[in-house]
């Protein structure tokens, strides 16, 4: 068996950044890679995105040529301030009709320090530019669409049919075609409620705009500074995506339906928004002036009403929102796959190694790491399903507009809080700890034998401090 | 000034666990006490309680004579393994209908652990009882039901009035009254809807059952180890509260209104709680067939709804359930009442050393003292009410009846489990510290100064790691 042989080869299905990200993980680590992406470019949707520290340092696990591209594509911190290095998350009230100092107040409700350089936010096209650049040549294939995949117990390879009628065969699969995932689709079967992503029954509009007009609009503090905007069935982000562009959305409650074969964008107008936020705050009010007459209406889909039930079946797994597709209101979806991506380069370092010794088939090795994997990160990212979920309703507590609410609609930032620090202060550390020692246990001759692990199943934690 | 007239003289309302720990813990660092309660008798309802080891920690802090109460209660470990001295709290699927090995089978969802006496259980008359031997003779005043409060800022003390006709004074009133709290009335105003609890649309029954009969009902495994069932809008708990008595409680949803001026319990049935639970588990079943066959319907009220906006005013400040008042999902409200009495107790202590070197007038050290009381206490105790809730509506969730929707429902419990451990590790040292540095920082000259904190009244947290 040359090196070449012993190595496993693996087929990415999808470019935006988790694909990519792993991509560039698995090279370096001398993984073969193939990489599978159905559009004719590379080309991401979206505005600007944001990492905590945590993130970044697993993109430096992972590959620290993925951090240099996050910086050389124009990343800046989320609070550009000149006196404070570090990064603060702001929520204030969007909607509340106070006036301590003039109109351009807003009630300060919760602000959370992310450390120094503890927030970066990019323009999304501008980092997948860079990250490209990450990529050997020959790594990545354009225009493949997957339509089938064959994973048969006792053949040497996977297959993978394109629609063009091309075939492919690699040692396994590691899905990241994203929320519509046609993966997801072939390991679970179409009668499988969780194939298909449900409506969150919340509509967003993006829009990027140069940071001249914005300091008019919501003064100098605000433009400088992320902030959350919070009010009845509504709200607001803001902040710099690089030095001159401020990236804003604004995510409206809709109560309608929003069906599977409709696109999920949709052609809509400034006044659209307008009208949602027509009684919220003058700055609220001046920023979406500044939106474009004419703007896209985003349809926010996710996995919460029927997530995955497993993230992986047989030489395949999925990864990113193909797994877990989330709303955005943590601002976490791309982090949990970067997560994800740090556990499965993790995982094929351990492959590598043990094919190196002979130690096991790749086959068997690679449905190991699967399990390993899905026994990893599921708990955690169905969890931010969730969490997303949960802070948008803290967000847009139909009761901010009732006066006297107002005790309870602010106590929920303790909660908000707690879900925003469970995100933020993940010790990646020791994921790659806890993802080496399960998948080792996993190929224990023992772990064979032994049908049923010993909690029966039952998520156990160890709470004594 | 002689010693006695430099030390604090403090009025307590009200003689339940609260009230009562507070009473030790003020009596033991040589504050002057008096209780008023105004029951006849001490009297404790429900059925049993459980303290987690943090909390016996701020018992030990407190006074180390409340735990040995506790313990001389009888409290036992919510786990009675011979093989394993831990505490385990365990949920299970209470309502499923799969039959992994036979009709006795439910399916384990979390399993958290709690350490070695991790999860100390109780009958709280038992435990009241022995509680109140600690306390020094003279302390406690019985069938002295408050009236009104008279606070007025010029003013060297605080008056008192009973609705027996009586009046004492007293440098500051601390009230442990319970969630109907006269005191909240007195400082809210009665057109203030926190005067009042809020009905949580949730019912309890509560049964101690003798062991020897559980074991029959539901196997020796479960009948020696706490174990929470989840279902469709009901679940159960049930744990030894002795080496003889398992106490159990079944909590159901009640979509139907309860008036304020109906009393909170009312006669019902072993056959309205059986009704519930009809296609639950067989050993759900079994169980309440062992609840009497008359037994008390608790209607559950809290202060979600409208949570209490400060907990203190002038040398006046709220307690336990009178600031707080949760519904007992997580177990947890006496606990919490119990961190309020430290709190209470760190900052009497520093008062009364203030007093000594004649620092300050009496009555702004104490006004200084409440109103660091709320700054500490506020934001986790009103954490507590909303995330009872929350994890009711969890394990209460309707669609544990839709098998279709089982991942989903599932995927709570990382959730439950963050939710504990908030509880569980709370770091009663770290609180000591912090409410003698904000006491210390309330008191100096410059803070009197100085009207509004360099936050603005934002709650700021530092998320760095």
């Amino acid at each position: 068996m040359t090196v070449q042989e012993a190595t496993p080869e693996i087929a990415i299905i999808g470019g935006g950044i988790v694909g990519l990200v792993l991509a560039a993980g698995l090279t370096r680590r001398g993984v073969r890679v193939n990489l599978y992406e159905q559009a004719r470019n590379f080309r991401e949707i979206g505005a600007g995105i944001g990492f905590t520290r945590n993130t970044v340092r697993c993109m430096e696990k992972i590959n620290p040529a993925v951090v240099t591209a996050l910086r050389s594509g124009g990343a800046v911190n989320v609070s550009l301030d000149q006196q404070d290095p570090k990064s603060y998350l702001r929520w204030i009230d969007g909607y509340g009709q106070q006036r301590e100092d003039g109109p351009m107040y807003q009630k300060p409700l919760l602000k959370l320090d992310a450390g120094v350089k503890g927030w970066e936010t990019v323009r999304r096209d501008q980092f997948l530019d860079d990250l490209v650049k990450v990529i050997p040549d020959g790594v990545v294939h354009l225009q493949k669409r997957l339509d089938t995949i064959e994973d048969n117990e006792d053949a040497d390879k996977v297959f993978l049919n394109f629609t063009d009628g091309t075939r492919v065969e690699a040692d396994a699969v590691i899905a990241c075609d994203g929320i519509k995932s046609r993966t997801r689709q072939l390991l679970l079967g179409l009668e499988n409620p969780a194939s298909f992503p449900q409506y969150t029954h919340k509509v967003a509009y993006r829009a990027l705009i140069p940071m001249d007009k914005v300091l008019g609009a919501i003064g100098e503090y605000k433009t400088f500074r992320q902030h959350m905007h919070v009010g009845p069935n509504a709200h607001l982000i803001h902040y710099p995506v690089n030095t001159n562009t401020i990236g804003a959305t604004v995510v409206i409650s809709d109560p309608n339906e929003w069906p599977q074969d409709k696109p999920t964008t949709a052609r809509a107008s400034r006044k659209d928004v307008a009208e949602a936020l027509a009684n919220w705050c003058t700055p609220v009010r001046n920023l979406v002036d500044l939106f474009p007459e004419e703007l896209d209406q985003w349809a926010l889909f996710d996995l919460f009403e029927y997530p995955v039930p497993k993230y992986n079946k047989g030489r395949v797994c999925l990864v990113g929102d193909a797994a877990h597709a989330s709303s955005p209101h943590h601002g976490a979806g791309a982090s949990f796959g970067i997560e994800d991506a740090l556990c499965l380069s993790t995982l094929m370092s351990e492959v590598t190694m043990d094919l190196r010794e002979h130690r096991t088939s790749k086959a068997s090795a690679l449905r190991t790491a699967f399990e390993t994997y899905d026994k990893v990160r599921r708990t955690r990212t169905q969890w931010l399903v969730n969490s997303s979920r949960r802070v948008c309703d803290l967000f847009q507590q139909p009761e901010w507009a009732d006066p006297a609410k107002r005790v309870k609609t602010e106590s929920c930032f303790e909660e908000v809080k707690d879900r925003s620090f469970k995100i933020w202060h993940f010790d990646s550390t020791a994921m790659v700890d806890e993802t080496i020692h399960e998948y080792r246990t996993g190929t224990r001759p023992s772990a064979k034998m032994n049908g049923i692990n010993s909690t029966n199943g039952v998520k156990e934690a160890n709470g004594t401090k």
